[in-house]
Protein backbone atom coordinates (compact mmCIF):
# COMPACT_ATOMS: atom_id res chain seq x y z
CA UNK A 1 0.00 0.00 0.00
CA UNK A 2 1.42 3.69 -1.19
CA UNK A 3 2.74 5.74 1.96
CA UNK A 4 0.88 9.38 2.26
CA UNK A 5 3.12 12.45 3.42
CA UNK A 6 0.32 14.99 3.86
CA UNK A 7 1.23 18.74 4.69
CA UNK A 8 -0.47 20.66 7.86
CA UNK A 9 -0.57 24.49 7.64
CA UNK A 10 -0.38 26.25 10.73
CA UNK A 11 -1.31 30.01 9.82
CA UNK A 12 -0.49 31.43 13.29
CA UNK A 13 2.91 32.19 14.47
CA UNK A 14 3.27 29.68 17.55
CA UNK A 15 3.40 31.48 21.28
CA UNK A 16 4.31 30.65 24.45
CA UNK A 17 1.83 27.68 25.91
CA UNK A 18 -0.58 27.84 22.57
CA UNK A 19 -2.46 24.88 22.30
CA UNK A 20 -1.10 22.66 19.45
CA UNK A 21 -3.57 20.14 19.47
CA UNK A 22 -6.26 22.79 18.16
CA UNK A 23 -3.86 24.38 16.06
CA UNK A 24 -3.56 21.23 14.11
CA UNK A 25 -7.14 20.18 14.53
CA UNK A 26 -8.00 24.08 13.50
CA UNK A 27 -5.69 24.44 9.95
CA UNK A 28 -6.68 25.58 7.53
CA UNK A 29 -5.73 22.44 5.60
CA UNK A 30 -8.15 20.69 7.55
CA UNK A 31 -5.88 17.21 7.97
CA UNK A 32 -8.46 14.53 9.31
CA UNK A 33 -6.41 12.77 12.33
CA UNK A 34 -7.17 8.59 12.19
CA UNK A 35 -6.03 6.02 14.39
CA UNK A 36 -2.72 5.34 13.33
CA UNK A 37 -1.56 8.28 11.79
CA UNK A 38 2.31 9.76 12.48
CA UNK A 39 2.44 13.35 13.17
CA UNK A 40 5.95 14.70 12.41
CA UNK A 41 6.38 17.97 14.26
CA UNK A 42 9.19 20.48 13.79
CA UNK A 43 11.41 21.50 16.79
CA UNK A 44 10.58 25.57 16.57
CA UNK A 45 7.14 25.04 17.37
CA UNK A 46 7.24 22.81 20.17
CA UNK A 47 10.49 25.20 21.72
CA UNK A 48 8.22 28.07 21.15
CA UNK A 49 5.43 26.75 22.88
CA UNK A 50 7.65 25.93 25.60
CA UNK A 51 9.04 29.11 26.36
CA UNK A 52 12.20 28.08 25.09
CA UNK A 53 13.11 31.69 23.30
CA UNK A 54 15.71 33.72 24.76
CA UNK A 55 16.02 37.15 23.94
CA UNK A 56 19.60 37.58 23.31
CA UNK A 57 19.87 41.13 25.18
CA UNK A 58 19.59 39.42 28.40
CA UNK A 59 22.44 37.21 27.94
CA UNK A 60 25.94 38.20 29.68
CA UNK A 61 28.14 35.98 28.07
CA UNK A 62 31.51 35.23 29.73
CA UNK A 63 35.13 35.42 28.99
CA UNK A 64 35.19 31.88 27.13
CA UNK A 65 31.87 32.54 25.03
CA UNK A 66 33.37 36.30 24.44
CA UNK A 67 36.87 34.69 23.05
CA UNK A 68 35.32 32.38 20.66
CA UNK A 69 32.71 34.96 19.44
CA UNK A 70 36.12 37.54 18.71
CA UNK A 71 37.92 34.28 17.21
CA UNK A 72 35.32 33.26 14.73
CA UNK A 73 33.23 36.92 14.70
CA UNK A 74 30.36 35.77 16.04
CA UNK A 75 27.70 36.90 18.32
CA UNK A 76 29.35 36.17 22.32
CA UNK A 77 25.99 36.17 23.29
CA UNK A 78 25.09 33.52 20.70
CA UNK A 79 28.03 31.77 22.02
CA UNK A 80 26.98 31.25 25.38
CA UNK A 81 23.37 30.02 24.61
CA UNK A 82 25.46 27.03 22.59
CA UNK A 83 27.91 26.51 25.54
CA UNK A 84 24.79 26.42 28.21
CA UNK A 85 22.90 24.01 26.45
CA UNK A 86 26.37 21.99 25.57
CA UNK A 87 27.72 18.66 28.11
CA UNK A 88 31.11 19.47 25.79
CA UNK A 89 32.61 20.76 22.59
CA UNK A 90 33.26 17.93 20.32
CA UNK A 91 34.57 19.87 17.44
CA UNK A 92 35.65 23.65 17.14
CA UNK A 93 36.60 24.55 14.05
CA UNK A 94 37.20 28.09 12.07
CA UNK A 95 33.71 29.08 13.96
CA UNK A 96 31.68 25.76 13.62
CA UNK A 97 31.09 24.11 16.63
CA UNK A 98 29.74 20.73 16.57
CA UNK A 99 28.65 19.49 20.43
CA UNK A 100 27.05 16.92 22.58
CA UNK A 101 23.92 18.67 23.48
CA UNK A 102 22.50 18.06 27.21
CA UNK A 103 20.21 15.74 25.91
CA UNK A 104 22.88 13.80 24.38
CA UNK A 105 22.62 14.86 20.39
CA UNK A 106 26.11 15.67 19.09
CA UNK A 107 24.79 18.61 16.20
CA UNK A 108 26.03 22.32 15.31
CA UNK A 109 25.44 25.43 17.87
CA UNK A 110 23.88 22.71 20.11
CA UNK A 111 20.43 23.23 18.23
CA UNK A 112 20.65 27.27 19.45
CA UNK A 113 19.00 28.83 16.57
CA UNK A 114 18.20 32.44 14.75
CA UNK A 115 15.64 31.54 11.84
CA UNK A 116 12.32 31.67 12.23
CA UNK A 117 12.35 33.76 14.86
CA UNK A 118 11.76 37.43 16.49
CA UNK A 119 15.07 39.25 15.72
CA UNK A 120 17.13 39.69 18.77
CA UNK A 121 15.82 36.07 19.65
CA UNK A 122 17.32 32.34 19.92
CA UNK A 123 15.33 29.18 20.18
CA UNK A 124 16.92 26.54 22.11
CA UNK A 125 16.21 22.98 21.63
CA UNK A 126 12.95 21.54 23.57
CA UNK A 127 14.49 20.94 27.34
CA UNK A 128 13.40 16.86 27.37
CA UNK A 129 11.57 16.38 23.43
CA UNK A 130 11.06 12.92 24.53
CA UNK A 131 8.65 14.01 27.12
CA UNK A 132 7.14 16.55 24.56
CA UNK A 133 6.08 13.92 22.42
CA UNK A 134 4.76 12.10 25.29
CA UNK A 135 2.69 14.88 25.95
CA UNK A 136 1.18 15.70 23.05
CA UNK A 137 0.09 12.31 21.74
CA UNK A 138 -1.79 12.07 25.02
CA UNK A 139 -3.68 15.68 23.91
CA UNK A 140 -4.46 14.47 21.10
CA UNK A 141 -6.31 10.68 22.36
CA UNK A 142 -7.83 13.03 24.79
CA UNK A 143 -9.20 15.77 22.16
CA UNK A 144 -9.93 13.43 19.41
CA UNK A 145 -9.85 9.67 20.74
CA UNK A 146 -7.49 8.94 18.03
CA UNK A 147 -3.99 6.89 18.78
CA UNK A 148 -1.56 8.72 16.82
CA UNK A 149 2.73 8.02 17.15
CA UNK A 150 4.34 11.75 17.55
CA UNK A 151 7.62 12.49 16.62
CA UNK A 152 10.16 15.66 17.09
CA UNK A 153 12.13 16.15 14.31
CA UNK A 154 15.06 18.75 13.75
CA UNK A 155 17.47 19.19 11.04
CA UNK A 156 21.03 17.98 11.63
CA UNK A 157 24.15 17.88 9.89
CA UNK A 158 26.65 14.55 9.20
CA UNK A 159 30.09 14.10 9.53
CA UNK A 160 31.24 13.00 5.55
CA UNK A 161 28.06 13.79 3.56
CA UNK A 162 26.86 17.53 2.61
CA UNK A 163 23.51 18.83 3.81
CA UNK A 164 21.51 18.42 6.52
CA UNK A 165 18.66 16.07 7.14
CA UNK A 166 15.94 15.69 9.41
CA UNK A 167 16.41 13.90 12.63
CA UNK A 168 14.15 12.67 15.46
CA UNK A 169 14.88 14.53 18.75
CA UNK A 170 11.51 12.81 21.19
CA UNK A 171 9.18 10.09 19.48
CA UNK A 172 5.94 8.72 21.56
CA UNK A 173 4.74 5.71 20.35
CA UNK A 174 6.58 3.67 18.37
CA UNK A 175 10.40 1.83 18.17
CA UNK A 176 12.64 3.94 16.98
CA UNK A 177 14.38 1.45 15.21
CA UNK A 178 13.06 -1.28 12.82
CA UNK A 179 14.83 -4.53 13.81
CA UNK A 180 15.93 -7.20 10.86
CA UNK A 181 17.93 -9.04 12.94
CA UNK A 182 16.92 -12.64 13.42
CA UNK A 183 15.04 -11.91 10.07
CA UNK A 184 15.63 -13.75 6.83
CA UNK A 185 16.64 -12.23 3.69
CA UNK A 186 14.97 -13.41 -0.02
CA UNK A 187 17.39 -16.42 0.28
CA UNK A 188 16.76 -17.77 3.76
CA UNK A 189 19.69 -16.33 5.45
CA UNK A 190 19.61 -14.86 8.82
CA UNK A 191 20.28 -10.86 8.46
CA UNK A 192 22.71 -9.79 11.23
CA UNK A 193 22.91 -6.42 11.15
CA UNK A 194 20.87 -4.66 9.99
CA UNK A 195 19.33 -2.10 12.31
CA UNK A 196 17.21 0.73 10.22
CA UNK A 197 16.73 3.98 12.43
CA UNK A 198 13.09 4.33 11.30
CA UNK A 199 12.01 7.08 12.97
CA UNK A 200 14.88 9.40 11.52
CA UNK A 201 14.04 8.30 8.03
CA UNK A 202 10.21 8.88 8.38
CA UNK A 203 11.74 12.73 9.90
CA UNK A 204 13.32 12.66 6.60
CA UNK A 205 10.77 12.26 4.32
CA UNK A 206 8.25 14.69 6.17
CA UNK A 207 10.55 17.28 5.53
CA UNK A 208 10.20 16.88 1.80
CA UNK A 209 6.55 18.15 2.28
CA UNK A 210 7.50 20.77 4.99
CA UNK A 211 10.57 23.35 3.59
CA UNK A 212 11.88 26.06 5.99
CA UNK A 213 9.56 28.87 5.13
CA UNK A 214 6.33 27.74 4.44
CA UNK A 215 4.39 27.80 7.28
CA UNK A 216 4.04 23.75 7.59
CA UNK A 217 5.68 22.67 10.78
CA UNK A 218 3.84 19.31 10.61
CA UNK A 219 3.41 16.47 8.51
CA UNK A 220 0.98 13.11 8.69
CA UNK A 221 2.57 10.41 7.48
CA UNK A 222 -0.43 7.51 6.69
CA UNK A 223 -0.15 3.80 6.16
CA UNK A 224 3.09 3.15 7.53
CA UNK A 225 3.15 -0.30 9.42
CA UNK A 226 5.00 0.07 12.78
CA UNK A 227 5.78 -1.40 15.74
CA UNK A 228 4.49 0.55 18.98
CA UNK A 229 6.87 0.31 21.77
CA UNK A 230 7.94 2.19 24.95
CA UNK A 231 10.70 3.21 22.79
CA UNK A 232 12.43 6.31 23.68
CA UNK A 233 14.88 8.88 21.77
CA UNK A 234 17.78 7.33 23.74
CA UNK A 235 17.27 4.31 21.94
CA UNK A 236 18.60 6.27 19.18
CA UNK A 237 22.43 8.15 20.79
CA UNK A 238 25.52 6.36 20.54
CA UNK A 239 27.25 6.56 23.71
CA UNK A 240 30.88 8.14 23.33
CA UNK A 241 32.69 5.02 24.22
CA UNK A 242 31.20 2.84 21.67
CA UNK A 243 31.63 5.92 18.73
CA UNK A 244 34.56 5.89 16.71
CA UNK A 245 33.99 9.21 15.75
CA UNK A 246 34.37 10.79 18.86
CA UNK B 1 -0.47 18.80 -2.10
CA UNK B 2 0.07 15.23 -0.32
CA UNK B 3 3.43 13.17 -1.28
CA UNK B 4 2.97 9.75 -1.96
CA UNK B 5 5.32 6.73 -2.05
CA UNK B 6 4.11 3.67 -3.86
CA UNK B 7 6.26 0.05 -3.39
CA UNK B 8 7.01 -1.59 -6.32
CA UNK B 9 7.64 -5.20 -6.45
CA UNK B 10 10.09 -6.69 -8.64
CA UNK B 11 9.05 -10.76 -8.42
CA UNK B 12 12.22 -12.09 -10.22
CA UNK B 13 15.70 -12.47 -8.58
CA UNK B 14 17.95 -10.08 -10.64
CA UNK B 15 20.90 -11.77 -13.18
CA UNK B 16 23.38 -9.55 -14.79
CA UNK B 17 22.22 -8.21 -17.97
CA UNK B 18 18.33 -8.09 -16.97
CA UNK B 19 16.45 -5.39 -18.38
CA UNK B 20 15.16 -3.27 -15.29
CA UNK B 21 12.97 -0.99 -17.00
CA UNK B 22 11.15 -3.84 -18.04
CA UNK B 23 11.19 -5.46 -14.99
CA UNK B 24 9.99 -2.42 -13.67
CA UNK B 25 7.09 -1.97 -15.94
CA UNK B 26 5.99 -5.53 -16.15
CA UNK B 27 5.35 -5.67 -12.40
CA UNK B 28 2.59 -7.14 -10.72
CA UNK B 29 2.53 -4.29 -8.67
CA UNK B 30 1.69 -2.42 -11.80
CA UNK B 31 3.43 1.24 -11.45
CA UNK B 32 2.00 3.46 -13.94
CA UNK B 33 4.96 5.63 -14.70
CA UNK B 34 4.28 9.60 -14.64
CA UNK B 35 6.32 12.81 -15.77
CA UNK B 36 8.30 14.02 -12.71
CA UNK B 37 8.13 10.78 -10.82
CA UNK B 38 11.11 10.17 -8.73
CA UNK B 39 12.26 6.48 -8.84
CA UNK B 40 14.57 5.50 -6.20
CA UNK B 41 16.10 1.95 -6.56
CA UNK B 42 18.11 0.03 -4.55
CA UNK B 43 21.76 -0.54 -4.86
CA UNK B 44 21.15 -4.42 -4.83
CA UNK B 45 19.84 -4.70 -7.65
CA UNK B 46 21.77 -2.32 -9.64
CA UNK B 47 24.67 -4.05 -8.48
CA UNK B 48 23.48 -7.39 -10.02
CA UNK B 49 22.48 -6.47 -12.88
CA UNK B 50 25.74 -4.90 -13.24
CA UNK B 51 27.34 -7.91 -12.42
CA UNK B 52 28.70 -6.81 -9.38
CA UNK B 53 28.76 -10.17 -7.55
CA UNK B 54 31.74 -11.95 -6.72
CA UNK B 55 31.84 -15.66 -5.72
CA UNK B 56 34.36 -15.84 -2.77
CA UNK B 57 36.07 -19.14 -3.89
CA UNK B 58 37.79 -17.26 -6.96
CA UNK B 59 39.23 -14.69 -3.85
CA UNK B 60 42.95 -15.20 -2.93
CA UNK B 61 43.21 -13.06 0.31
CA UNK B 62 46.28 -11.19 0.76
CA UNK B 63 48.38 -11.34 4.12
CA UNK B 64 46.92 -8.20 5.11
CA UNK B 65 43.53 -9.17 4.61
CA UNK B 66 44.26 -12.66 6.22
CA UNK B 67 45.18 -10.67 9.48
CA UNK B 68 42.64 -8.77 9.82
CA UNK B 69 40.37 -11.43 9.35
CA UNK B 70 41.93 -14.06 11.91
CA UNK B 71 42.29 -10.69 14.61
CA UNK B 72 38.31 -10.40 14.11
CA UNK B 73 36.90 -14.07 12.79
CA UNK B 74 36.45 -12.93 9.69
CA UNK B 75 36.12 -14.33 6.13
CA UNK B 76 39.56 -13.02 4.33
CA UNK B 77 37.96 -13.34 1.32
CA UNK B 78 35.54 -10.78 2.21
CA UNK B 79 37.92 -8.53 4.21
CA UNK B 80 40.01 -8.50 1.00
CA UNK B 81 37.15 -7.07 -0.93
CA UNK B 82 36.44 -4.55 1.33
CA UNK B 83 40.23 -3.59 1.08
CA UNK B 84 39.75 -3.73 -2.82
CA UNK B 85 36.88 -1.42 -3.22
CA UNK B 86 38.41 1.16 -0.55
CA UNK B 87 41.15 3.96 -0.70
CA UNK B 88 41.49 3.82 2.61
CA UNK B 89 40.57 2.36 6.20
CA UNK B 90 38.94 5.59 8.15
CA UNK B 91 38.32 3.40 11.30
CA UNK B 92 38.75 -0.31 12.29
CA UNK B 93 38.01 -1.40 15.57
CA UNK B 94 36.44 -4.27 17.18
CA UNK B 95 36.06 -5.80 13.96
CA UNK B 96 33.88 -2.91 12.14
CA UNK B 97 35.94 -1.63 9.09
CA UNK B 98 35.35 2.12 8.19
CA UNK B 99 36.40 2.83 5.10
CA UNK B 100 36.46 5.35 2.37
CA UNK B 101 35.49 3.98 -0.60
CA UNK B 102 36.58 4.35 -4.24
CA UNK B 103 33.50 6.50 -5.12
CA UNK B 104 34.08 8.65 -2.33
CA UNK B 105 31.12 6.97 0.30
CA UNK B 106 32.77 6.60 3.82
CA UNK B 107 31.04 3.60 4.84
CA UNK B 108 31.00 0.12 6.86
CA UNK B 109 32.69 -2.82 4.56
CA UNK B 110 32.89 -0.63 1.61
CA UNK B 111 29.45 -1.52 0.54
CA UNK B 112 30.47 -5.73 0.11
CA UNK B 113 27.85 -7.21 1.41
CA UNK B 114 26.57 -11.02 1.86
CA UNK B 115 22.86 -10.45 2.05
CA UNK B 116 20.36 -10.88 -0.09
CA UNK B 117 22.56 -12.60 -2.74
CA UNK B 118 23.45 -16.27 -3.27
CA UNK B 119 25.69 -18.22 -0.70
CA UNK B 120 29.21 -18.02 -1.43
CA UNK B 121 28.77 -14.65 -2.75
CA UNK B 122 29.15 -11.09 -2.28
CA UNK B 123 28.07 -8.37 -3.64
CA UNK B 124 29.61 -5.01 -4.52
CA UNK B 125 28.43 -1.24 -5.08
CA UNK B 126 28.02 -0.18 -8.47
CA UNK B 127 31.28 1.20 -9.83
CA UNK B 128 29.72 4.84 -11.15
CA UNK B 129 25.86 4.23 -9.67
CA UNK B 130 25.49 8.18 -10.66
CA UNK B 131 26.40 6.97 -14.06
CA UNK B 132 23.84 3.71 -13.63
CA UNK B 133 21.29 6.12 -12.69
CA UNK B 134 21.66 8.37 -16.10
CA UNK B 135 21.51 5.36 -17.92
CA UNK B 136 18.46 3.79 -16.77
CA UNK B 137 16.77 7.33 -16.55
CA UNK B 138 17.60 7.26 -20.61
CA UNK B 139 16.21 4.15 -20.80
CA UNK B 140 12.73 4.86 -19.09
CA UNK B 141 12.52 7.97 -21.42
CA UNK B 142 13.13 5.97 -24.11
CA UNK B 143 10.60 2.89 -23.64
CA UNK B 144 7.78 5.27 -21.82
CA UNK B 145 8.30 8.96 -22.99
CA UNK B 146 7.95 9.94 -19.52
CA UNK B 147 10.68 12.71 -17.58
CA UNK B 148 11.59 10.75 -14.60
CA UNK B 149 14.07 11.02 -11.51
CA UNK B 150 16.15 8.14 -11.15
CA UNK B 151 18.23 8.07 -7.54
CA UNK B 152 20.42 4.38 -6.00
CA UNK B 153 20.02 4.18 -2.47
CA UNK B 154 22.42 1.92 -0.32
CA UNK B 155 21.43 2.28 3.57
CA UNK B 156 24.54 3.88 5.66
CA UNK B 157 25.48 4.07 9.42
CA UNK B 158 26.18 7.08 10.87
CA UNK B 159 28.79 8.29 13.82
CA UNK B 160 26.65 9.45 16.68
CA UNK B 161 23.56 8.08 15.91
CA UNK B 162 22.50 4.45 16.28
CA UNK B 163 20.84 2.35 13.22
CA UNK B 164 21.29 3.01 9.51
CA UNK B 165 19.67 4.75 7.38
CA UNK B 166 19.08 5.25 3.20
CA UNK B 167 21.17 7.01 1.30
CA UNK B 168 21.77 8.30 -2.33
CA UNK B 169 24.83 6.71 -4.20
CA UNK B 170 23.71 7.62 -7.71
CA UNK B 171 21.09 10.18 -9.20
CA UNK B 172 19.98 11.95 -12.36
CA UNK B 173 17.53 14.43 -13.05
CA UNK B 174 18.12 16.13 -9.71
CA UNK B 175 19.63 18.73 -7.47
CA UNK B 176 21.02 16.70 -4.79
CA UNK B 177 20.85 19.67 -2.21
CA UNK B 178 17.63 21.88 -1.79
CA UNK B 179 19.68 25.00 -1.57
CA UNK B 180 17.72 27.45 1.03
CA UNK B 181 20.82 29.98 1.69
CA UNK B 182 19.63 33.37 0.26
CA UNK B 183 16.08 32.52 1.14
CA UNK B 184 13.78 34.16 3.90
CA UNK B 185 12.16 32.74 7.23
CA UNK B 186 9.00 33.70 8.54
CA UNK B 187 10.28 36.61 9.81
CA UNK B 188 11.52 38.13 6.42
CA UNK B 189 14.87 37.49 7.65
CA UNK B 190 17.87 35.36 5.39
CA UNK B 191 18.68 31.82 5.75
CA UNK B 192 21.95 31.58 5.89
CA UNK B 193 23.09 27.83 6.25
CA UNK B 194 20.02 25.80 5.45
CA UNK B 195 21.11 23.41 2.68
CA UNK B 196 18.95 20.41 2.83
CA UNK B 197 20.45 17.18 1.64
CA UNK B 198 17.29 16.02 -0.39
CA UNK B 199 17.79 13.07 -2.16
CA UNK B 200 19.23 11.69 0.91
CA UNK B 201 15.53 12.16 2.56
CA UNK B 202 13.88 10.77 -0.19
CA UNK B 203 16.14 7.90 -0.03
CA UNK B 204 15.07 7.69 3.57
CA UNK B 205 11.69 7.88 2.93
CA UNK B 206 11.26 4.92 -0.32
CA UNK B 207 12.88 3.04 2.74
CA UNK B 208 9.92 3.27 4.25
CA UNK B 209 8.00 0.99 1.80
CA UNK B 210 10.89 -1.48 0.64
CA UNK B 211 12.09 -2.96 3.86
CA UNK B 212 15.01 -5.68 3.41
CA UNK B 213 13.57 -8.71 2.58
CA UNK B 214 10.07 -7.73 0.79
CA UNK B 215 11.03 -8.01 -2.89
CA UNK B 216 10.53 -4.23 -3.43
CA UNK B 217 13.81 -3.04 -4.11
CA UNK B 218 11.89 0.37 -6.11
CA UNK B 219 9.73 2.72 -5.09
CA UNK B 220 8.40 5.68 -6.81
CA UNK B 221 7.53 9.36 -4.86
CA UNK B 222 4.97 11.21 -6.43
CA UNK B 223 4.04 15.22 -6.12
CA UNK B 224 7.38 15.74 -5.08
CA UNK B 225 8.27 19.54 -6.46
CA UNK B 226 12.27 19.47 -7.22
CA UNK B 227 15.11 21.21 -9.27
CA UNK B 228 16.25 19.65 -12.26
CA UNK B 229 19.93 20.29 -12.88
CA UNK B 230 22.96 18.81 -13.75
CA UNK B 231 23.60 17.48 -9.81
CA UNK B 232 25.64 14.39 -9.70
CA UNK B 233 26.13 12.29 -6.20
CA UNK B 234 29.81 14.36 -5.75
CA UNK B 235 27.99 17.59 -4.70
CA UNK B 236 27.03 15.69 -1.40
CA UNK B 237 30.47 14.24 -0.57
CA UNK B 238 32.27 16.02 1.88
CA UNK B 239 36.30 16.14 1.32
CA UNK B 240 38.12 15.07 4.12
CA UNK B 241 39.67 18.34 4.20
CA UNK B 242 36.50 19.75 4.93
CA UNK B 243 35.46 16.93 7.21
CA UNK B 244 35.62 17.33 10.88
CA UNK B 245 35.58 13.79 11.77
CA UNK B 246 37.73 12.29 9.35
Amino acid sequence: MSLEIIPVKIDKEIEQNDDITELLLSSTSKPEIKDNDILIITQKIISKQEGRTVQLSTIMPSLLATGIGSEYGKDPRVIQKILDESKRIVRLNNGVIISETIQGFVCANAGVDESNVKQGHVTLLPKDANASAQKLRADIKKKTGKNVVVIISETFGRPFRIGQTNCAIGLSGISAISNYIGAKDTFGRILHVTEIAIVDELCSASELVMGKSLNTPIAIIRNYKFNDSLSSINDLLRSKYEDLFR
